[in-house]
């Protein structure tokens, strides 16, 4: 009971157990939280942490944080298109590789925040974005991306069709990540779950919908372990 | 006929049978309603009875009742981040326990709309927040704070598997709440709504997403008649 | 009035107009018709017409077809594995050329379904069968199965993802027909629906699942137009 | 390797191989697109194409692109009502015919997408707007806009009604395009598009919702081929 | 308290106030009640009314009750292609016009099921069966089969257009009665529902799949009230 | 072909023969109609017929009409709660009686939509509001509002239960109509739409989420009918 | 580590803690159980407890279990209505009050899954079947059933309308238990659910459809804490 | 050309490229597929190959498949519980180690079939079956049998929490696998479904209801590169 193993704010309780479990400091997720709530909970977990991400920030939130931590020293990056905040100093030293793909350009911010996730996790990225399978040369002609990548994160809204492509040409696992990116009978990502969810692939997994951060995690596990 | 056991407005028909029948005059929810209406009958509700709860208060209807009460001497707060307005004096001689206990931080507005609801009804609570089962030491290290209490409300929202945890260590009546608390899948609470009402979790059962009052109604029902 | 362009029979009126206009006697959709109901339809039709389709036949209704027409001459075929009837003389002076694909061993009785039609109806077939994007190898190896055709159709179950590749690689239109194939999240052909309409390829539209007749009819028009 | 058949931009490959196997440039689907990288493909494609057709464009995007193309003479033309922008010289000699169908008022943007996007790949149109089925006298009276096309689009919201009679009248081929006009159980465009997926009419095919520009492809694709 | 105006069979409570209020007796549902159950209330009510209609019975049940009347000299009477049982004796006085239609032959059972309940109600009624809009040269060419009628019935499976054109050719009120014929994307008559929900057609209004009888009674309501 | 019985605009086909059919001049829906589209109709109605009802009119809508009709004499009025936009002398010679009931408070602007379209079309009207069925006592007591009407209107959102129980204490037809109103489960009126489909009540039927001018319609019909 | 708390079996671990949590051994739900395995965890359990309860039984797992058993001398009792099993001795000194009510007759074997566990629990039951609310007279003819009850349960199919009646008639918790009973737009249940978690009724929560057991669990537990 | 990479039987491709790629040879999902075609591709791989896996495979399957292998020698195991085939030796030098966890005993033919392939595969399994969350101290007592495994497999249905749980526990991969067990709201497993799309718990993800199969292929793919 000595160490309870989280910080305790009454409406939130930071874990710390998560990073001796899982190698990396609870990441925040942004979305939905209370203004004082979130910035509270930034300012109190950065004090006993090196490194923080938060996930799905807005720039309202960000104004909020950087606020909050004006009078420290602490650095603190956003990065707009990915939606996230990296607190701290990043680790130069990467390790794999992971192969971070999309379909179009209205997927990045998506694969954005899957590939950054990776490399502040510590792993080597490479990236190979809008090789819709319509085309599907493009994704054909840059096949050596995958060479000694030892995971693949594919995002993809619309027909999510990608990822089954792309994991017939690979030997590693692939984690497929459907985006909220389409029209009408696309219901927001929904239509690209279910073609991910029924790949013939093998060796696919699948995360939520816009979840580039719960791909990354999962892809740099994977990445991680091999390298040990 | 004599006595119609409501007031006419038209419009409205503001019940005064409710208090007789459950013990709490009726409650009023702002959502959806007109501003005209809603102040109308808050002004005649007041009248004849001497506590009123309004719920889903948004700052604009809460700015127009409190314009219109603005003459009278009566007591008006307004709980925002629970989206409540109570009107009346508070009984202080409150009875029993509840235990609140929501999953994460971004769900505190449903679990605070249940805590605070009980606790005008006349219940005790005793809160417990932010204990979702990706960290469980943090419910079970606090497992002492069902103690004693007659009934328990899990406020979930994305996967909304805390309530099926929860069930799993209490001999009380659990009343689930789903939240719309998620992104992408989570349906807009629909995900955790489902979760609950499959759980393989003995005596809980669920209400509506963001429903924080209805539980907050059941479970002091519950609380009310054990400590008769 | 004299003409009234069907033959009248109660509970049923067999357009005699239709083959006017399109070119081929109305399509008897045997799926959920009563027995002596589809018969007599059958027998009353094929006195005005020198030949007739019956799609989605069932074992027992082939059975109490050809009972009904066992004192006729009239030659009568029943294609178990696309579950279709025809009957009368097939006119073999097809024209141009269709193909049709489809994704696995399982999509074989809707592309059947699709094929024949297109052969009953006038048009040259050639079939490409089990080449799902997660071999695609299948797929590009066969691509010259596409020279010259007039119209394509892919039918595909699971993730439905093949007419999305097929239509990058083709300059004449696509009819993708979603096959109820797959299980758990594919929801009976759902999935492979909803991935064919949000698809990336331009030059594709869509029948319902398991509709390969509805794709001869379309993918032949075309055919024929453009024979003409 | 030499030509990679598509402009590399790192967020995106602009596909240069599709206007070789389709016959038009790629077409741009401003949708979801972050503007700076709108703009960028914009710049890039239009120096190794003439003709440019940029699809879904919101008021904010045309005003980028119009200002990133300020000092170039390049002719560019926004089609508000449809969301769509030309740029380049239009051919003026089009061939064949399609006719452009809609069910109500409401309806038009969709239909001036399809309609415009015909023209724009080089086929003649002849339009018939707001003969929804509720007053059928109002389509049959225009039957006579059939004549001589080779291909048709009919678009509709609400019931979808609309494709099922106009498929009985016609003999070439017909493309449905639900929209998403209407309300309540309309489902924005769910219950048109369910409608036309499950017509009865033969030589009917579907695209997926408000897609226009879908439909158009697809019946150009038709009409061209058939004029050869 | 004397009488109370329904049976009491403790597992049932026929309601004998029901014929009071609507003008014939309670109408009993056959679908998932208990053959024990079933048999016992038909014998128990039909001591009490001198007429009984039975909806949604399977050959099994009719067998059940027939053999429970088998001593008594009721006349029971099976339809057994609309799913009925009536007994008692028929009220051959009937009044005004109702006009049952229907989409396609599968479609029978549901507009018969319709039909005879007007019939059994009291109403005259006028059937006209198998015009759907596909060739609705086939529903123009019988238009008179509406005059003088009261209300008209419209049923329809697959994409459910069938009122939508009715109503545009009829003065009085029409009621839709979806039905679950058709396959893949009609989700058992989920797209039929829709479209008849979301018709521009006016005076026209929906009652639930397959529910011919619920349509009957409606019509009939309003047939009697006109008559009067 | 002299008369062709609709008012040509291009964009738009207003309908005359509408009037002669059901009795009131074609009824124009304003939502997603372009303002311009919008105001060019009314515009040329207007000149037409000697009344005109507009639906679903947002406040803009109504200044672009005002404005547009400002030159002439004609009467316009707008009501508000109901979105509704009157152009012409009101008929004050009546009709019948069709008694429009809601559940609760915020039901009103649907339940006004259906009452006032009532009464432009020529019925007389009698309201009763907010008697949901958790304090029943408030319909009971009001019971007499439902003597001598013709046809019955029942608006509820949320559970949408009300037609259920007042299908149960009235002898003519009820038109019930879901409404968006509710939260969570209540899936904006999809909840309540499912309910009124599968009442146990008879005599009743449905018309589509928020329509109270569809189900005027029906009530109004019936009304007539009966009156005549 | 000695006591593990449950009986290991590897495909099963019948768990000995909830009866001391709970207060009832751990129940077991037969649905989708291999019938080796149900066996053999009977055989097991029924070693260590002395009463047992097994819900979702048919008749061929029944068979099995009394197979198995059969050397022992177990008294087992099969309740087939309600598709229940029950081992042991029951104790007849029941405490308080649970009343269990339904809507229609085919809701009963629901309503006995739910008033039979409740007997087993130890809670006495009084019934009252067959009230929906189509004919609200039988239900309101009848309150006095819910004199000194603790607690109640209603079940409902088709609309599920009853709860939300029934519970603005009392003063005590209601658990509400949709049933799969109905056609067409009922879903299998679906639609009670949505009507049950969208009721205005205040101190109501609901179970999954069918889930007598659990409405009963949570109904008891009630109860039992207010008897104490 | 020379080497096609698969085997051509016209209405079937097996694959030979995939054993090169991913290191297993095709396995064969047996679902849907026709009986003969079924058994003569089995006939045919195994000609070309030493091992081979057939999934989902029903009794009667099993049967033709014997048949048909009857002369050869082949050494043929069905696997009954997990509807497996499995056809040549296996492979007894297992490596690393994968832990499959799953909820309830219902759950089992799931968990096997992802059990069952991981060995076929080459991997060491542990299994942990009947560890659901309303019972945590099963789970929690067994914690030790995650120690030095690679990658997990959580299958569950009904609520579908349990990978949350785990996940919370242990550092590496894990992947979900949502099973159809359950009843009402579960929906077939679309409740599990989404309560794991939705999990907080991060390095998880997901693959298709019941798909234990495809579960197990990512879990080895990620044991067999960690112990490279």
């Amino acid at each position: 009971m000595k160490d309870k193993h989280y910080i305790e704010m009454g409406f939130a309780k930071y874990d710390l157990k998560r990073e001796k479990i899982k190698g990396f400091p609870e990441v925040i997720l942004a979305l939905g939280k209370d203004e004082k709530h979130l910035t509270e909970i930034v300012v109190k977990a950065i004090k006993r942490t090196k490194k923080l991400l938060i996930t799905r920030v807005i720039p309202e939130q960000y104004a909020a944080i950087k606020k909050a931590l004006a009078k420290s020293k602490i650095k603190i990056k956003y990065y707009k298109i990915a939606n996230l905040i990296y607190i701290g100093e990043e680790d130069k030293n990467r390790i794999g590789k992971i192969t971070v793909v999309c379909a179009g350009t209205a997927d990045v911010p998506v694969a954005e925040e899957a590939a950054l996730c990776c490399e502040f996790f510590g792993s080597n990225v490479e990236r190979l974005y809008d090789v819709g399978v319509a085309g599907i040369h493009r994704l054909l002609n840059n096949a050596d991306v995958f060479e000694g990548c030892n995971s693949v994160i594919v995002a993809a809204g619309m027909d999510g069709a990608l990822p089954s492509v792309v994991g017939g040409l690979i030997s590693c696992p692939l984690i497929a990540v459907p985006t909220s990116v389409g029209y009408g009978a696309s219901f927001r990502g929904l239509a690209a779950l279910l073609t991910m969810l029924n790949s013939c692939s093998v060796g696919m997994s699948v995360v939520n919908i816009d979840n580039g951060f719960g791909a990354a995690y999962q892809a740099h596990l994977i990445n991680k372990m091999v390298c040990k």
